[in-house]
């Protein structure tokens, strides 16, 4: 299957029905304004977190209404996290999302060992495009969290991709190596790691996927500039998922997406026993609101 | 002064009249069709190295025309860059140009110090982009040549691009030090070159322009962005110059504004003693015909 705009996801979402969200320290009135559509839009249900006068005025601000919400209340941003995932824990919700605390506050209590949710080897961002420039969803990640993955955690990352496009019906996505070049120079560590990934996935140790690379960023996202090159490749050209190299190419080539591509764009934390949601300010409205889609369609 | 279109380097290059530029291995269709839009428009007159018998194949192929058009033949590709750089020597040229050699073959030439033609402390790759979602052209060093540069190496690339910006005529470009955050990380080296960097340039040791950051990408190109992160600086949200952290995150910012941006740009490398023009077979025609007219600018 090929997905070409975000709007297929949102509307998946919305045929799901109303999924059952917690939302870590809710008064955060941009947050609440997104929450507000897709509650309207019929597929979340939000159970909020944090100090109750706060919420109040933040719903008041802007304009989300508090009648029938749920307002489990908590002194501390550590005790709205670990209420939420209490939630997750007891099957009364099946998202989480961060609102006014600092995401490594939510993140630490969500990998905690003992008292957390983790489930996969490592938590990873991930971030799907619709943009302008290329003919379906392009994902890239990770933009976010891990700031220089080593070769076993680039494998991590790949995996919580590929079980995300699992669940949002494309059965055995392409995953392009990105580095600066579409060859291996042993000066550039990350080309290294794009040979090793590939004999992986040849292996069986990556599975139901097609890992390639090393690619430069134009072979990736364009047959022509991979003829150019003499590339040879079913994922020349024709990429699903864009595995960086580190934090700062990702989240470059994130923020060009968004700001200087057109692009539009929804991002999921994955690796967590269920989605985890963290929009920022500088996300659009609109962006917030297909996150919160996303979310739906792997819960 | 403020420069919003690629063509407004393209006329002031048709107004300067034609230059001449020493192309090395001049066998190369592509190219010689770009010579050939660029020679029309009447801003430079190539003189070719190389084998004859091939660039007259590769001229007839490309329908360039070779009359009046000097050949001077070499043997090997080390030779061909070894005539482009005594033209240089001599006078009888102000621009290189690659052909069909290996660019660390001409570039190893050309920064030989006893018998190439180094300048400054480094050679630098610099991109200019039109972009739509831009106004006015930014730039992006350096995506093509230096792997890790460490802080010393990053100040003479905004060295290199500072007198770039100065000879097309913006007196005080805005440099934005791109990392994946807007604030110093220790495990993020890219987040401490930008604070020295910063300081560097408070100094007066870079000097003629104004540098920020760090900055993610956001921010430099967006004051919305920027005044949501409560950025405070002249530079957000109106970079002339992004200084990217490393070869990765710069390659992969290039080819996203090439091709899934719908920027158009031109190339050129600094810090020899001419400008160095090379055009790659994935670079469009009208790319290659900026990057030409761009060098002409420098000469």
């Amino acid at each position: 299957m090929v997905i070409k705009h975000l709007h297929e996801l949102y509307d998946n979402a919305c045929n799901r029905g109303p999924v059952n969200i917690a939302v870590a320290q809710a008064d955060d009135e941009n947050l609440l304004r997104a929450l507000d559509r897709a509650r309207s839009a019929g597929f979340v249900n939000p159970v909020l977190t944090g100090n109750k006068d706060k919420i109040e005025e933040a719903a008041a601000n802007s304009g989300f209404d508090l009648n029938n919400i749920i307002i489990a209340e908590t002194d501390t941003p550590e005790a709205a996290c670990v209420s939420c995932i209490n939630m997750i824990k007891n099957g009364s919700a099946e998202i989480i999302v961060k609102g006014n605390v600092k995401t490594a506050t939510l993140l630490r209590k969500i990998i905690d060992k003992d008292k957390g949710i983790p489930n996969k080897q490592l938590i990873s961002h991930l971030a799907i495009f619709e943009s302008p420039f290329y003919h379906k969803l392009l994902c890239v990640t990770d933009a976010a969290l891990n700031i220089s993955p080593d070769v076993n955690e680039k494998a991590a990352i790949i995996h919580n991709a590929v079980e995300l496009f699992h669940k949002i019906g494309v059965s055995n996505p392409k995953v392009a190596v990105i580095t600066a070049l579409e060859y291996v120079n042993p000066k550039i560590e990350a080309t290294l790691h794009a040979e090793i990934l590939k004999q992986m996935n040849h292996d069986n140790l990556i599975k139901a996927c097609i890992v390639d690379g090393p690619f430069a960023l134009d072979n990736a996202v364009s047959k022509k500039s991979a003829i150019h090159k003499n590339i040879d490749s079913e994922v020349a050209g024709d990429a699903d998922i864009l595995l960086v190299p580190d934090l700062n190419s990702g989240n470059i080539l994130y923020k060009c997406l968004n700001f200087l591509g057109g692009a539009i764009s929804a991002s999921v934390i994955l690796g967590a026993k269920v989605p985890v949601v963290l929009t920022s300010r500088s996300d659009s409205e609109q962006s917030k609101l297909y996150s919160l889609a996303l979310a739906v369609n792997l819960s």
